[in-house]
């Protein structure tokens, strides 16, 4: 992670999070503990609980409790250990929060004003996340300012892409060790997400059939070429299903990349089963009362994560850069700035992606000054 | 063009452009046809210009002028007369401007406050004339409200990428003939355009390098697994460049598939060259002093539609399906809006993508209402 | 085509092909043109006749005319005068002919055995044309040796899925300009040459659909991602079809990168139609008794040569050095051989490859004596 | 396996391998764990070795030894337990062998006359074992026939392209976790399997490079646009090598998707290297005296089969579908077939490819009556 380790030299010195208590909320991954160490560099106390129950790499959360970080998380976690995990992290009362899906801001907000008024700010890493907290601005009920790092190009445009996109699929083979090519590959949902997917899985062989409710999403994919349609049809002939609760005659598979496991309906389905058998690692074999098998891949949990490694470190470098720089603009500027869901600074985001480049060596050009100039100069037509 | 012609006929009866004298200056394609006929019909007078000297289809401009349409159009027209095709389509003292590259609009405001003044507002098709426009508006030298209708997700990310990646390399085969499989294709700037050309060049076999001068452009090609280098890089390889004045070893073709000639230095090329024979229709060679050769395609004009026929009209519908209603809505609301650049509304850009669904008969899921309250239902996690 | 002009270099002193009357049929195209030249400069007199009535590039048959090569071909021709043609280049008495269809091999055995004892053998471009002569070497009727130039790794492996791949494509275009995006695409026959359309179909964003009778090659389209059905599934919902007679509800495009016309059943069409008008050059719409229109390009011949150029000189470039390399060693071994289908020989496929990569400036890498040994040595294992 | 399934049951009444004594030499997986008991309910008696170290499944091996068959096979043997545990399955005196490498022919022939002379014929899995026998018929050392399973199109176009396309990929992910899009991946080799894993790799997002040293693979690989060029400029910018022994700057990642261990030089490399040290499960790193870091997955071993595991069942249900017709066909004729080396029958493919189409539901098209006539009627011309 050449980015992070970059800023995290740059910072190391100047401490701007000296005085800082963060408390966060996220996937315990080797990415994860690179990301506490930068900010303990950076002058930060820390806290940390995991953001789901199935994502906790047990050695890491070891390693970083050892260096003294205190880490409520493990591996298998149940739904009350979960919250009670967060709620451990809260007791640092913190001024900073980080977040993955906003469990944690949720959670500080039920502690009341005396929380939250603590509270200069917060990040948060997901699109379902970043929604929440738009529901929650919108009705008035959100306390202070959170940075979407999630919306952040650098992020958003990469993380989602190409991590998502390969980490799910890296996790389907790992669970099944299924041949991809020639199956039929139903991705619900064509958002940054749903595209890497969507995109990798054809480059892997797949013949991919989209499911959307947006028209311009749906548009798109039909324009790249996918096939499109509704989940009622693209269930009849669909061989893995990636984040749905799409059901077909017999053998599919089905998982997660979204977020939430509430994405997969378990509850019906285990109306619908007569019996259910763990036949590999993260792979349990649910007989249907008919007789079909469905195969549900990590509980419905994040396939990813759960079944392979989540996102490899070259995007996450990218998605913690940016997570790390806006804990320090939070951190400088946090106090003045109303409660709501602030972007990324393009500035940033910039930043990040020429830091990137450099760490790949790859040199790319720069306008000169008549071009320069011929940007800002609109007289100059035909 | 179904989604246009579906506009055209909801608007038939109500006439919202009743009473509108729109000047427009615009590629007269058949395309631009169906739009200024749907125009007409929506109770608008109309006059024309074309928006670049090599692009007009002189078919297409005698069968509008035959309706009586005021067209100030022909292939091959010099510099002077395009500026005063423009001008003449302004002596009916129009209310509403259309445009393509900001030339008309450009020119309206060079007629002085008298002229804008009678101007209610206009709009722009291109990412060149959008920003011309911006550059205007941060100089307060804009008079009136312009919609980017080249920033609505159903013009950018459709016409710009799907419509450029295939009409810019049909050009290049009409005009060479040239196998693209196994070309060194380098393609200069990544951004919409850019991507759709080197995702299509890809696609045709093409080993395609990109060179850019923005960080995160350059890292999205790079992590689409494109070559991304220098320009200087690049000459040294190329075979084929899109929209540069690059120059390598011998054989090199070069075209422009962004907007003004400018794009390629032909004034520098011809003091390089020591002859120039038109080899092919829009196809040049230039020898250069030291011998190797260079082909330049359509003059350095656009080659899509110099050498081919534009953008197919699959995406020039959804274009000006956006065209058309934004001017409806500057009919209705342009007077009360301060000078400056607007964006297309989400609900016109989700209209036109449903309606454009319906029309190539796919049809998406629907959100149930358990579905549409957990959007906004922050409080559940995991 | 720098390969074929570095043998016609090689073999202008020795003149290998002197005395050799070659009667030819074949497109006459700016590639065949070269192919003529190679051969006269080797010492061959020569005739030629074109082998479509649609492919003739008018210019360059009076170019070669002009030149004293007697050439019988004009566009546009009928089938009478086809054979005509044919029959013409066969008053030269052959003794060496060259076919792309053995329209011709099949004409000169039609003379009897006064014309085939003259000739000392021929060469065939064409997967067709094999089969055509396979057949009547299995029926003992072919009189004198082929080879089957069709057969060479450097001619089938490339001309036919990149050469065709990208030309018919380009041919649907220049009759069509329509955006491939998002289109259904049927393609009916997965061989090189439909695994070439299908590849670069996909390439362009379609959505490719692949009809087959051999069940290898259906697994194979299959593997490979796309759709695999019957005509009639795929008719149900294709946009636009690649030889066949398939038919949709309605505006579908139809055409064929095959071979003969047969391929599209144009009689039964004419039935099923109630009128027939060219709305582009080289696009006739056929509406039918119900009312729904189809878009036959070319009349049903091929699309690549009569719509657009052809195959790309990149790849007639092997294609017709494996021709002129065939000729001579026809012209040096042919009496000593007995009548059959012969294949290319892989020596002469690796020199011509060998040269190619040369002529493009690609270095590749040679086994060491180590390595060389080691292909040999049996005996080691694990 | 569907199809090596539908097979099973097919011959499981006539049991036409009664009597039979079938020595196999393969990797023990679950794959191979089918194709055993396959063979035995069609009556033969069977005794196992694995082809690899490393890539023997112990508790495949305990689950095929608690049924009563002999397994010399175990994860992680030594090169002298390798050959021992080959020999020990010589001990039942085989009429058949089934070898992946040709490693137990070439220690049945080490045995003499007396081995040989009672073994009707053996097949052979993988396009290494096919080159070392016909380098043995060539040197007239092969004692018996052997049918080249590896060469049927169904064995060779499939399991090599997609087979060892995905899951050496999939190995390098369990692997190493890392992000290939926008790495540099060195392919060494065009062949079918470096075809797939190149073909793979870019649909993965990586920029993909191709060794090679036969010049029609190499052009090949030119025109399907990927990067052509030498081992050493390769290595000058490689992130990943898929076998080879290239060396760069620094942190590059080498493994070996060929055959043997040899394909990697680690002997030169341990002279090179001050430490090395297994940062992960498979995955050694290499420090070199200059300080240079180099990471070997598996010791230099089958990727696919030692960090995952191997090719997935769909495509090995074809290989093995492809050994058992093999073995039957030699049970019944091969006592009647001279020693060498023996292709697969077009008929025996077709059949496996039509089962295979069955079992996944996929319907083609059969030629109608007319079209069979046309194929062999070689008047019909023009």
């Amino acid at each position: 992670m050449p980015v992070l380790q970059h800023l995290r030299g740059l910072h190391r010195q100047s401490m701007p999070l000296a005085g800082m208590r963060i408390a966060g909320c996220m996937h315990v991954t080797k990415e994860t503990a690179i990301l506490i160490r930068a900010l303990r560099d950076a002058g930060a106390e820390v806290a940390w609980s995991g953001c789901n129950p199935l994502s906790t790499q047990d050695d890491v959360a070891a390693a970083l409790a050892a260096e003294g970080t205190p880490i409520y998380a493990w591996h298998g976690l149940s739904t009350d250990e979960f919250y009670w995990c967060i709620d451990q992290t809260l007791t640092m009362d913190p001024n900073l929060t980080l977040d993955d899906g906003a469990d944690l801001i949720f959670r500080a907000h039920g502690g009341g004003d005396g929380m939250t008024a603590g509270i200069i700010g917060g990040t948060e890493e997901t699109t379902t996340g970043v929604h929440r907290l738009r529901a929650m601005a919108d009705d008035r009920a959100l306390k202070y300012p959170v940075i979407a790092v999630n919306d952040a190009t650098t992020k958003w445009d990469f993380d989602n892409v190409y991590g998502t996109g390969q980490s799910a699929l890296d996790g389907v083979l790992r669970a099944t060790s299924v041949l991809l090519a020639g199956k039929q590959l139903v991705v619900a949902g064509y958002g940054h997400c749903g595209c890497g997917v969507a995109q990798r899985a054809r480059g892997l062989g797949a013949n991919v059939l989209v499911t959307e409710v947006y028209p311009i999403a749906a548009l798109k994919a039909t324009l790249e070429g996918f096939n499109v349609s509704t989940m009622d049809a693209a269930s009849a002939v669909g061989d893995i299903f990636i984040t749905t609760t799409g059901i077909r005659d017999d053998g599919a598979i089905v998982c997660n990349a979204g977020h939430y496991d509430c994405e997969i309906n378990l509850d019906d389905l285990s109306e619908l089963a007569v019996s259910s058998e763990e036949v590999r690692a993260n792979n349990r074999e649910h007989v249907l009362r008919d007789g079909r098998r469905l195969y549900v891949l990590a509980e419905g949990r994040l396939v990813n994560l759960a079944a392979a490694e989540g996102h490899p470190p070259e995007v996450m470098d990218m998605s913690f850069a940016n997570q790390f720089l806006s804990l320090i603009r939070l951190a400088r500027e946090g106090s003045s700035m109303t409660p709501g869901v602030y972007p990324v600074s393009d500035e940033q985001d910039r930043e990040i992606a020429a830091i990137k480049l450099q760490t790949m060596g790859i040199e790319i050009d720069e306008l000169t000054a008549e071009q320069q100039a011929y940007r800002t100069d609109y007289a100059q037509g035909t």
